[in-house]
């Protein structure tokens, strides 16, 4: 790919509910808008089943996602899909945004809407085992390890969430947290109790994923007895949170303890005149799918405000 | 209707888009619920098509919102609709709300989302004549006024594409504006002249509305000529913006100038402890449909921290 140039009012940076969102309130207001997004699948996309999109009882994440795609794509903004921004920053009054493919694009305003990715182990062989045996999420990779005998990393709802979907087709599952309390709610804790094939490990720490093309064990340390062990398995699973996507505008915004962009609640601003954030990238409390969505359309409002008024 | 007690978790007051999903949010959370609403309209039911509900590409108004309670009426909450909260008070740690039933239920969290009312131009006869002539909603009552000639009071877009809808029924439409200056849409001022049956009255101030059993005339001042002229019309809509309505908690609430309450905007809070507010009723600056949502979501979440752990 080369060099494309080009001028938006608008640029949006993710393809998540906060992003869809604020590119169709943008488009709808008559922006010229860009819409950049990794994929359009985000945590939303990793979701099984959602029950509480208001209007619609019961959809998959990904068919979701897919509506609001489709009712976006119906105003013609220009969409780049699988293309991931690894900088943004300021020229005079205007912002560059530069995307692994080595484009440059233009605007005058730009929405931050990354959202969050799975929050890494940081443990040898977790990167170079990732597509042949780790994952980040058994909804859009579970079905690959059936039959598998498999390790869930995590102590909180979505580990047990894990470990008991996986635990339907395979033969065992090891779940392992590194404290001796379990965060994860009562009834997942009761399920995963009920459940023979699943395995809890307690005060555990992961240290390494080996194999050969893919992976065949975990070795990990266990607190109370002092001694590193090993577990055959070929899949390990990792649920430890989520960490936001936000490190390509580092100069321009500011972050909380978290690492989430810091925005004025009111109105999607950040620090930046001109650069606003909505979502699960940004600090608000709760991450759900309908308050992203509301938070985009709030961002793309003032967006719009800044670029026709020149205030917000 | 007696003396209704009933005590719960939290009570939510208002059946629109915020209360609905504040609803929606809250049983899923396992609270004890009770949703009181005036009606399960408010300003969506008064909105002809929406084609901007994410996941949805088209709707009506009315068909949305029942969408929404449908969806939460799956979970079984309490639900009192033709009950208008009249007064909103503490009682220690609890609240109580009085109605215009003279029921008093009692709940340890409650969240305002009674939305706006349309706001009344206060001349003598528009009272009188509700429902007789008088109108705030096109979309609502405008069938009732075909082949009537009708007054359309203001200058904004909401007049404007009333006088633009009803031109589609009526002989004749008089739109009357205070001011010489359109704030309207310049797309919506373009149709409105292309129309010949809609004669625009600038710099005008509406003084009275007569009739019989039904309106017949309205009585207007003309700043132009200093002089009072009468319009033969059997309906006047009234389209000249609208309050908030959250009158009854004039106690436990602080407003901005516009009537609104002011809430943080990171969790819904307002300035008493329990008691939370979302949507158009609030200060939020964007009235829209999903923002209302979201805020609806987040203010269920916010109570939901507050009655489990005491904090938010």
């Amino acid at each position: 790919m080369g060099k494309k140039e080009g001028k938006y009012d608008l640029i949006i940076i993710g393809g998540g509910p906060a992003g869809l969102i604020a590119g169709l309130y943008a488009v709808r207001k008559g922006l010229q808008t860009l819409i950049l997004a990794k994929d359009f699948l985000g945590q939303v996309g990793r979701t099984a089943l959602v029950e509480n999109w208001p209007g619609i009882k019961k959809i998959t994440g990904t068919e979701l996602i897919f509506k609001f795609k489709e009712q976006l794509e119906e105003w013609k903004p220009r969409i780049s899909g699988d293309e991931m921004v690894i900088l943004l920053e300021k020229d005079g009054d205007d912002f560059l945004v530069i995307t692994n493919k080595k484009n440059i694009f233009k605007s005058k305003a730009v929405i931050i809407a990354t959202g969050r990715n799975p929050r890494p182990l940081k443990i040898p062989g977790e990167k170079e085992y990732i597509g042949k045996g780790v994952s980040y999420c058994s909804t859009c990779d579970g079905p690959l390890f059936t039959d598998k005998r498999i390790a869930v990393i995590g102590g909180g709802n979505a580990a047990f969430e894990t470990a008991i979907e996986m635990a339907e087709r395979c033969p065992q599952v090891y779940l392992l947290s590194r404290s001796q309390k379990i965060i994860a709610d009562q009834v997942f804790q009761k399920r995963v109790a009920d459940l023979n094939n699943i395995e809890v490990l307690l005060t555990v720490e992961p240290r390494k994923i080996k194999g050969g093309n893919f992976v065949d064990s975990l070795i990990y340390f266990d607190k109370k007895s002092g001694k590193e062990k090993e577990l055959k398995i070929e899949g390990v699973f990792i649920e430890i949170g989520s960490v936001p996507a936000a490190n390509f505008a580092k100069e321009l915004v500011e972050y909380n303890n978290q690492g989430e962009i810091i925005i004025n609640h009111h109105n999607g601003a950040t620090k930046t005149t001109g650069l606003f954030a909505a979502g699960d990238v940004t600090d608000i409390p709760y991450k759900q799918i309908i308050i992203a969505a509301g938070e985009g359309a709030k961002a793309a409002l003032t967006a719009y405000n800044y670029l026709t008024r020149n205030e917000y």
